[in-house]
Protein backbone atom coordinates (compact mmCIF):
# COMPACT_ATOMS: atom_id res chain seq x y z
CA UNK A 1 0.00 0.00 0.00
CA UNK A 2 1.13 3.55 -0.93
CA UNK A 3 1.90 5.83 1.75
CA UNK A 4 0.03 9.45 1.95
CA UNK A 5 2.93 11.13 1.30
CA UNK A 6 3.48 8.77 -1.86
CA UNK A 7 -0.10 8.99 -3.38
CA UNK A 8 0.24 13.31 -2.87
CA UNK A 9 3.66 13.13 -5.09
CA UNK A 10 1.61 10.72 -7.22
CA UNK A 11 -0.94 13.97 -7.71
CA UNK A 12 1.79 16.43 -7.92
CA UNK A 13 3.37 14.86 -10.55
CA UNK A 14 -0.36 14.45 -12.50
CA UNK A 15 -0.92 18.30 -11.71
CA UNK A 16 2.85 18.62 -13.41
CA UNK A 17 2.35 16.97 -15.86
CA UNK A 18 -1.44 18.55 -17.11
CA UNK A 19 0.61 21.83 -16.79
CA UNK A 20 3.31 20.91 -18.77
CA UNK A 21 0.63 19.66 -21.71
CA UNK A 22 -1.38 22.91 -21.53
CA UNK A 23 1.87 25.37 -21.73
CA UNK A 24 3.18 23.04 -24.69
CA UNK A 25 -0.57 23.47 -26.47
CA UNK A 26 -0.14 26.90 -25.78
CA UNK A 27 3.28 27.34 -27.37
CA UNK A 28 1.91 25.30 -30.56
CA UNK A 29 -0.90 27.68 -30.70
CA UNK A 30 1.39 30.92 -30.55
CA UNK A 31 3.30 29.66 -33.12
CA UNK A 32 0.42 27.91 -35.55
CA UNK A 33 -1.36 31.65 -35.51
CA UNK A 34 2.11 33.27 -36.62
CA UNK A 35 2.42 30.71 -39.12
CA UNK A 36 -0.96 30.58 -40.38
CA UNK A 37 -1.33 34.54 -39.72
CA UNK A 38 -4.67 33.87 -37.99
CA UNK A 39 -5.59 36.87 -35.72
CA UNK A 40 -8.01 35.03 -34.46
CA UNK A 41 -6.20 32.37 -32.67
CA UNK A 42 -3.25 35.09 -31.95
CA UNK A 43 -5.58 37.07 -30.05
CA UNK A 44 -7.62 33.81 -27.99
CA UNK A 45 -3.89 32.55 -26.62
CA UNK A 46 -3.04 36.31 -25.62
CA UNK A 47 -5.71 36.88 -23.32
CA UNK A 48 -6.35 33.61 -22.17
CA UNK A 49 -3.40 33.17 -19.74
CA UNK A 50 -5.36 31.99 -16.71
CA UNK A 51 -5.39 28.49 -17.01
CA UNK A 52 -1.67 28.34 -16.67
CA UNK A 53 -2.12 30.74 -14.34
CA UNK A 54 -4.06 29.06 -11.90
CA UNK A 55 -2.82 25.71 -12.11
CA UNK A 56 0.40 27.60 -10.91
CA UNK A 57 -0.91 28.44 -7.93
CA UNK A 58 -2.94 25.16 -7.20
CA UNK A 59 0.33 22.94 -7.36
CA UNK A 60 2.04 25.47 -5.57
CA UNK A 61 -0.73 25.22 -2.59
CA UNK A 62 0.06 21.17 -2.87
CA UNK A 63 3.75 21.54 -2.74
CA UNK A 64 3.39 23.65 0.25
CA UNK A 65 0.63 21.44 1.96
CA UNK A 66 3.03 18.61 1.60
CA UNK A 67 5.44 20.15 3.01
CA UNK A 68 2.95 21.21 6.24
CA UNK A 69 1.43 17.70 6.52
CA UNK A 70 3.45 15.48 5.91
CA UNK A 71 7.02 16.81 6.65
CA UNK A 72 8.69 14.69 3.53
CA UNK A 73 11.86 13.46 4.16
CA UNK A 74 15.56 12.91 1.89
CA UNK A 75 14.19 12.41 -1.81
CA UNK A 76 10.56 13.60 -1.52
CA UNK A 77 11.93 16.13 -0.03
CA UNK A 78 13.97 17.24 -3.06
CA UNK A 79 10.94 16.16 -5.27
CA UNK A 80 9.07 18.40 -3.66
CA UNK A 81 11.55 21.14 -3.61
CA UNK A 82 12.33 20.73 -7.11
CA UNK A 83 8.93 21.05 -8.02
CA UNK A 84 8.39 24.36 -6.60
CA UNK A 85 11.03 25.63 -9.16
CA UNK A 86 9.79 23.41 -12.28
CA UNK A 87 6.44 24.96 -11.64
CA UNK A 88 7.41 28.54 -11.99
CA UNK A 89 9.67 27.74 -15.36
CA UNK A 90 6.56 26.33 -16.34
CA UNK A 91 4.22 29.42 -15.96
CA UNK A 92 6.98 31.40 -17.27
CA UNK A 93 6.98 29.33 -20.39
CA UNK A 94 3.63 30.16 -20.24
CA UNK A 95 4.24 34.08 -20.11
CA UNK A 96 6.30 33.66 -23.32
CA UNK A 97 3.39 31.87 -25.15
CA UNK A 98 1.55 35.00 -24.61
CA UNK A 99 4.45 36.84 -25.75
CA UNK A 100 4.57 35.59 -28.81
CA UNK A 101 0.91 35.69 -29.19
CA UNK A 102 0.77 39.44 -29.00
CA UNK A 103 4.17 39.81 -30.93
CA UNK A 104 2.29 38.01 -33.40
CA UNK A 105 -0.76 40.34 -33.95
CA UNK A 106 1.70 42.94 -34.57
CA UNK A 107 3.60 40.50 -36.96
CA UNK A 108 1.09 39.75 -39.62
CA UNK A 109 -0.63 42.87 -40.26
CA UNK A 110 1.95 43.31 -42.89
CA UNK A 111 2.62 41.32 -45.79
CA UNK A 112 5.18 38.05 -45.12
CA UNK A 113 8.75 39.04 -44.71
CA UNK A 114 10.37 35.54 -45.51
CA UNK A 115 9.20 32.24 -45.42
CA UNK A 116 8.97 31.15 -41.54
CA UNK A 117 11.02 28.16 -41.50
CA UNK A 118 13.39 28.39 -38.51
CA UNK A 119 10.72 29.47 -35.85
CA UNK A 120 8.23 26.48 -36.51
CA UNK A 121 11.88 24.52 -36.36
CA UNK A 122 12.82 26.09 -33.08
CA UNK A 123 8.94 25.76 -31.94
CA UNK A 124 9.15 21.80 -32.23
CA UNK A 125 12.77 21.96 -30.84
CA UNK A 126 11.28 23.57 -27.58
CA UNK A 127 8.17 21.48 -27.56
CA UNK A 128 10.14 18.11 -27.48
CA UNK A 129 12.31 19.83 -24.90
CA UNK A 130 9.38 20.31 -22.23
CA UNK A 131 8.24 16.68 -23.20
CA UNK A 132 11.35 15.07 -22.50
CA UNK A 133 12.23 16.97 -19.24
CA UNK A 134 9.02 15.98 -17.79
CA UNK A 135 9.16 12.49 -19.25
CA UNK A 136 12.58 12.61 -17.39
CA UNK A 137 10.69 14.39 -14.01
CA UNK A 138 7.93 11.76 -14.15
CA UNK A 139 10.31 8.60 -14.93
CA UNK A 140 13.36 10.24 -12.71
CA UNK A 141 15.52 9.62 -15.82
CA UNK A 142 18.96 11.71 -15.26
CA UNK A 143 20.02 10.82 -18.61
CA UNK A 144 17.26 11.71 -20.47
CA UNK A 145 16.84 15.44 -18.50
CA UNK A 146 21.03 15.49 -19.46
CA UNK A 147 20.12 14.85 -23.05
CA UNK A 148 17.64 18.24 -22.64
CA UNK A 149 20.45 20.14 -21.24
CA UNK A 150 22.59 19.10 -24.42
CA UNK A 151 19.86 20.07 -26.75
CA UNK A 152 19.63 23.97 -25.36
CA UNK A 153 22.28 24.67 -27.63
CA UNK A 154 20.43 23.65 -31.11
CA UNK A 155 17.80 26.46 -30.03
CA UNK A 156 20.43 29.20 -29.31
CA UNK A 157 22.08 28.64 -32.55
CA UNK A 158 18.94 29.09 -34.38
CA UNK A 159 18.25 32.54 -32.11
CA UNK A 160 21.85 33.25 -32.96
CA UNK A 161 21.47 32.42 -37.22
CA UNK A 162 17.83 34.35 -37.04
CA UNK A 163 19.28 37.24 -35.45
CA UNK A 164 21.87 38.10 -38.02
CA UNK A 165 19.26 37.26 -41.06
CA UNK A 166 16.77 39.47 -39.69
CA UNK A 167 18.98 41.95 -39.28
CA UNK A 168 20.26 41.61 -42.60
CA UNK A 169 16.40 42.28 -43.53
CA UNK A 170 16.49 45.59 -41.64
CA UNK A 171 19.37 47.14 -43.31
CA UNK A 172 17.65 46.34 -46.39
CA UNK A 173 14.40 47.17 -45.97
CA UNK A 174 13.40 50.11 -43.99
CA UNK A 175 9.69 49.39 -44.37
CA UNK A 176 10.02 45.60 -42.61
CA UNK A 177 12.04 47.03 -39.50
CA UNK A 178 9.36 46.56 -36.93
CA UNK A 179 8.07 43.02 -38.12
CA UNK A 180 11.77 41.87 -38.06
CA UNK A 181 12.22 43.41 -34.78
CA UNK A 182 9.08 41.61 -33.81
CA UNK A 183 10.22 38.21 -35.48
CA UNK A 184 13.68 38.84 -33.50
CA UNK A 185 11.75 39.05 -30.08
CA UNK A 186 9.68 36.12 -31.24
CA UNK A 187 12.98 34.15 -31.63
CA UNK A 188 13.97 34.97 -27.99
CA UNK A 189 10.66 33.84 -26.53
CA UNK A 190 11.79 30.42 -27.71
CA UNK A 191 14.90 30.67 -26.95
CA UNK A 192 14.06 31.22 -23.32
CA UNK A 193 11.40 28.14 -23.22
CA UNK A 194 14.63 26.25 -24.07
CA UNK A 195 16.57 27.81 -21.25
CA UNK A 196 13.34 27.00 -19.01
CA UNK A 197 13.40 23.26 -19.89
CA UNK A 198 17.25 23.64 -19.55
CA UNK A 199 16.76 25.12 -15.90
CA UNK A 200 13.73 22.42 -15.17
CA UNK A 201 16.46 19.32 -16.35
CA UNK A 202 18.87 20.61 -13.59
CA UNK A 203 16.01 20.73 -11.35
CA UNK A 204 15.11 17.30 -11.72
CA UNK A 205 18.92 15.81 -11.74
CA UNK A 206 19.07 17.67 -8.48
CA UNK A 207 15.96 16.07 -7.25
CA UNK A 208 17.15 12.42 -8.60
CA UNK A 209 20.62 12.50 -7.40
CA UNK A 210 20.61 15.25 -4.70
CA UNK A 211 23.60 17.47 -6.67
CA UNK A 212 23.49 20.38 -8.04
CA UNK A 213 24.41 20.61 -11.35
CA UNK A 214 23.45 24.18 -12.19
CA UNK A 215 26.13 26.61 -12.84
CA UNK A 216 28.88 24.18 -14.19
CA UNK A 217 30.30 24.95 -17.57
CA UNK A 218 30.45 21.48 -19.34
CA UNK A 219 26.22 21.65 -18.61
CA UNK A 220 24.95 24.58 -19.46
CA UNK A 221 25.69 27.38 -22.17
CA UNK A 222 25.90 30.77 -20.46
CA UNK B 1 16.23 32.66 23.61
CA UNK B 2 15.68 32.51 19.54
CA UNK B 3 14.97 28.92 18.90
CA UNK B 4 16.81 26.88 16.65
CA UNK B 5 14.30 27.91 13.17
CA UNK B 6 14.55 31.37 14.13
CA UNK B 7 18.17 31.49 14.12
CA UNK B 8 18.23 29.74 10.38
CA UNK B 9 15.75 32.35 9.46
CA UNK B 10 17.74 34.98 10.74
CA UNK B 11 20.92 33.87 9.11
CA UNK B 12 18.69 33.31 5.70
CA UNK B 13 17.75 36.85 5.47
CA UNK B 14 20.83 38.00 5.70
CA UNK B 15 21.92 35.51 2.52
CA UNK B 16 19.43 37.04 0.62
CA UNK B 17 20.05 40.47 1.54
CA UNK B 18 23.53 39.93 0.17
CA UNK B 19 22.74 38.34 -2.26
CA UNK B 20 20.08 41.32 -3.23
CA UNK B 21 22.79 44.03 -2.93
CA UNK B 22 25.23 41.84 -5.16
CA UNK B 23 22.84 41.70 -7.90
CA UNK B 24 21.90 45.49 -7.11
CA UNK B 25 25.61 46.74 -7.51
CA UNK B 26 25.87 44.24 -10.90
CA UNK B 27 23.34 46.45 -12.66
CA UNK B 28 24.31 49.53 -11.47
CA UNK B 29 28.06 48.70 -13.00
CA UNK B 30 26.35 47.32 -15.99
CA UNK B 31 24.49 50.32 -16.69
CA UNK B 32 27.72 52.51 -16.03
CA UNK B 33 29.42 50.81 -18.46
CA UNK B 34 27.22 51.66 -20.62
CA UNK B 35 26.56 55.36 -20.05
CA UNK B 36 30.86 55.33 -19.49
CA UNK B 37 31.15 53.84 -22.64
CA UNK B 38 34.06 51.59 -20.40
CA UNK B 39 34.46 48.15 -22.07
CA UNK B 40 36.70 46.75 -19.43
CA UNK B 41 34.18 47.48 -16.79
CA UNK B 42 31.08 45.81 -19.52
CA UNK B 43 33.63 42.28 -19.65
CA UNK B 44 34.18 42.23 -16.23
CA UNK B 45 30.56 41.99 -15.27
CA UNK B 46 29.82 40.16 -18.49
CA UNK B 47 31.87 37.44 -17.03
CA UNK B 48 31.75 37.22 -13.28
CA UNK B 49 28.09 35.89 -12.46
CA UNK B 50 29.87 33.14 -10.43
CA UNK B 51 29.42 34.76 -6.99
CA UNK B 52 25.70 35.37 -8.15
CA UNK B 53 25.21 31.78 -8.72
CA UNK B 54 27.43 30.55 -5.72
CA UNK B 55 25.00 32.35 -3.55
CA UNK B 56 21.44 30.84 -5.35
CA UNK B 57 22.89 27.13 -4.41
CA UNK B 58 23.66 28.36 -1.06
CA UNK B 59 20.68 29.49 -0.34
CA UNK B 60 18.50 26.69 -2.02
CA UNK B 61 20.54 24.43 0.42
CA UNK B 62 19.95 26.78 3.27
CA UNK B 63 16.25 26.18 2.78
CA UNK B 64 16.23 22.62 2.13
CA UNK B 65 18.28 22.27 5.08
CA UNK B 66 15.64 24.07 7.32
CA UNK B 67 12.97 21.85 5.88
CA UNK B 68 14.63 18.80 6.58
CA UNK B 69 15.89 19.33 9.74
CA UNK B 70 13.52 21.81 11.26
CA UNK B 71 9.89 21.08 9.82
CA UNK B 72 9.26 24.49 10.06
CA UNK B 73 5.14 25.35 10.11
CA UNK B 74 2.89 27.95 9.32
CA UNK B 75 4.56 31.15 8.87
CA UNK B 76 8.01 30.05 9.10
CA UNK B 77 7.35 27.62 6.48
CA UNK B 78 5.20 30.45 4.40
CA UNK B 79 8.66 32.17 4.58
CA UNK B 80 11.35 29.65 3.50
CA UNK B 81 8.69 28.98 0.64
CA UNK B 82 9.10 32.37 -0.52
CA UNK B 83 12.61 32.39 -0.34
CA UNK B 84 13.12 29.58 -2.73
CA UNK B 85 11.04 31.41 -5.31
CA UNK B 86 12.54 35.09 -4.30
CA UNK B 87 16.21 33.33 -4.74
CA UNK B 88 15.28 32.00 -8.48
CA UNK B 89 14.45 36.01 -8.67
CA UNK B 90 17.00 36.87 -7.97
CA UNK B 91 19.32 34.71 -9.61
CA UNK B 92 17.76 35.57 -12.66
CA UNK B 93 18.20 39.32 -12.68
CA UNK B 94 21.77 38.61 -12.13
CA UNK B 95 21.59 37.03 -15.59
CA UNK B 96 20.10 40.22 -17.02
CA UNK B 97 23.01 42.04 -15.41
CA UNK B 98 24.87 39.93 -17.62
CA UNK B 99 23.05 40.60 -20.54
CA UNK B 100 23.24 43.89 -20.27
CA UNK B 101 26.88 43.86 -19.96
CA UNK B 102 26.95 41.83 -23.44
CA UNK B 103 24.97 44.09 -25.35
CA UNK B 104 26.90 47.43 -23.91
CA UNK B 105 30.56 45.87 -24.94
CA UNK B 106 28.61 46.02 -28.69
CA UNK B 107 26.46 49.00 -28.39
CA UNK B 108 30.15 50.79 -27.18
CA UNK B 109 31.75 49.53 -30.42
CA UNK B 110 30.01 52.63 -32.03
CA UNK B 111 29.66 56.32 -31.70
CA UNK B 112 26.78 57.63 -29.38
CA UNK B 113 23.16 57.28 -30.87
CA UNK B 114 21.18 59.62 -28.27
CA UNK B 115 22.44 61.03 -25.02
CA UNK B 116 21.51 58.47 -22.24
CA UNK B 117 18.14 59.39 -20.13
CA UNK B 118 16.06 56.52 -20.25
CA UNK B 119 17.95 53.66 -19.30
CA UNK B 120 19.94 55.14 -16.74
CA UNK B 121 16.38 55.99 -15.09
CA UNK B 122 15.15 52.62 -15.90
CA UNK B 123 18.08 50.85 -13.83
CA UNK B 124 17.65 53.46 -10.68
CA UNK B 125 14.05 52.79 -11.03
CA UNK B 126 14.76 49.00 -10.78
CA UNK B 127 17.42 49.32 -8.27
CA UNK B 128 15.07 51.25 -5.81
CA UNK B 129 12.51 48.13 -6.50
CA UNK B 130 15.36 45.91 -5.52
CA UNK B 131 16.24 47.73 -2.27
CA UNK B 132 12.30 48.44 -1.33
CA UNK B 133 11.13 44.96 -1.87
CA UNK B 134 13.92 42.84 -0.02
CA UNK B 135 13.46 45.44 2.72
CA UNK B 136 9.58 44.81 2.97
CA UNK B 137 10.86 41.32 3.00
CA UNK B 138 12.79 40.94 5.87
CA UNK B 139 10.28 43.49 7.71
CA UNK B 140 7.64 41.22 6.65
CA UNK B 141 6.28 44.81 5.53
CA UNK B 142 3.16 44.07 3.28
CA UNK B 143 2.15 47.57 2.65
CA UNK B 144 5.90 48.49 0.86
CA UNK B 145 5.71 44.90 -0.88
CA UNK B 146 2.32 46.05 -2.16
CA UNK B 147 3.96 49.99 -3.07
CA UNK B 148 6.79 47.72 -5.32
CA UNK B 149 4.26 46.34 -7.43
CA UNK B 150 2.58 49.19 -8.24
CA UNK B 151 5.98 50.85 -9.29
CA UNK B 152 6.81 48.29 -11.33
CA UNK B 153 4.30 50.03 -14.09
CA UNK B 154 6.62 52.81 -14.69
CA UNK B 155 9.37 50.70 -15.86
CA UNK B 156 7.24 49.61 -18.33
CA UNK B 157 6.19 52.43 -19.46
CA UNK B 158 10.14 53.99 -19.93
CA UNK B 159 10.49 50.84 -21.83
CA UNK B 160 7.60 50.97 -23.97
CA UNK B 161 8.77 55.03 -24.55
CA UNK B 162 12.08 53.99 -25.35
CA UNK B 163 11.01 51.11 -28.25
CA UNK B 164 9.15 53.61 -30.13
CA UNK B 165 11.68 56.22 -30.09
CA UNK B 166 14.55 53.79 -30.59
CA UNK B 167 12.14 52.33 -33.91
CA UNK B 168 12.30 56.14 -34.94
CA UNK B 169 16.13 55.90 -34.73
CA UNK B 170 16.07 52.76 -36.94
CA UNK B 171 13.88 54.13 -39.54
CA UNK B 172 16.05 57.04 -39.69
CA UNK B 173 19.69 56.03 -39.69
CA UNK B 174 20.47 52.46 -41.44
CA UNK B 175 24.00 52.45 -40.05
CA UNK B 176 22.36 52.33 -36.61
CA UNK B 177 20.20 50.16 -36.40
CA UNK B 178 22.07 47.90 -34.67
CA UNK B 179 23.26 49.65 -32.02
CA UNK B 180 19.58 50.55 -31.31
CA UNK B 181 18.41 47.11 -31.36
CA UNK B 182 21.12 46.05 -28.35
CA UNK B 183 19.70 49.42 -26.86
CA UNK B 184 15.89 47.92 -26.88
CA UNK B 185 17.22 44.40 -25.81
CA UNK B 186 19.30 46.60 -22.59
CA UNK B 187 16.05 48.23 -22.09
CA UNK B 188 14.00 45.25 -22.60
CA UNK B 189 16.58 43.46 -19.75
CA UNK B 190 15.82 46.06 -17.15
CA UNK B 191 12.14 45.94 -17.84
CA UNK B 192 12.63 42.46 -16.70
CA UNK B 193 14.58 43.06 -13.66
CA UNK B 194 11.24 45.21 -12.56
CA UNK B 195 9.12 42.22 -13.19
CA UNK B 196 11.59 40.11 -11.37
CA UNK B 197 10.77 42.36 -8.61
CA UNK B 198 7.07 42.10 -8.67
CA UNK B 199 7.37 39.01 -8.31
CA UNK B 200 9.33 38.95 -5.03
CA UNK B 201 7.01 41.42 -3.50
CA UNK B 202 4.32 39.06 -4.75
CA UNK B 203 5.95 36.42 -2.81
CA UNK B 204 6.48 38.71 0.24
CA UNK B 205 2.72 39.50 0.47
CA UNK B 206 2.00 35.67 0.55
CA UNK B 207 4.64 34.90 2.86
CA UNK B 208 3.22 37.13 5.63
CA UNK B 209 -0.34 37.15 5.12
CA UNK B 210 -0.20 33.51 3.04
CA UNK B 211 -2.59 34.80 0.74
CA UNK B 212 -1.40 34.48 -2.66
CA UNK B 213 -1.94 37.51 -4.79
CA UNK B 214 -0.34 36.80 -8.31
CA UNK B 215 -2.14 37.20 -11.09
CA UNK B 216 -5.07 39.47 -10.40
CA UNK B 217 -5.23 41.94 -12.43
CA UNK B 218 -5.71 44.85 -9.68
CA UNK B 219 -2.28 43.93 -8.18
CA UNK B 220 -0.46 43.12 -11.65
CA UNK B 221 0.60 44.23 -14.73
CA UNK B 222 0.09 41.34 -17.19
Amino acid sequence: MKSHVEREITELKEKILRMGALVEERITLAVKALVERDAKLAEQVATSDDEVNHMEMDIDEKCLSILALHQPEASDLRFIFATIKINKDLERMGDQAVNIAQRTKLVITSPPLKPLIDIPRMASLARDMIRDVLDAFIKRDIELARMVCERDGQIDALNDQLFRELLTYMMEKKGKINQALQLILISRSLEKIGDHATNIAEDVIFAVVGKDIRHHADMRET
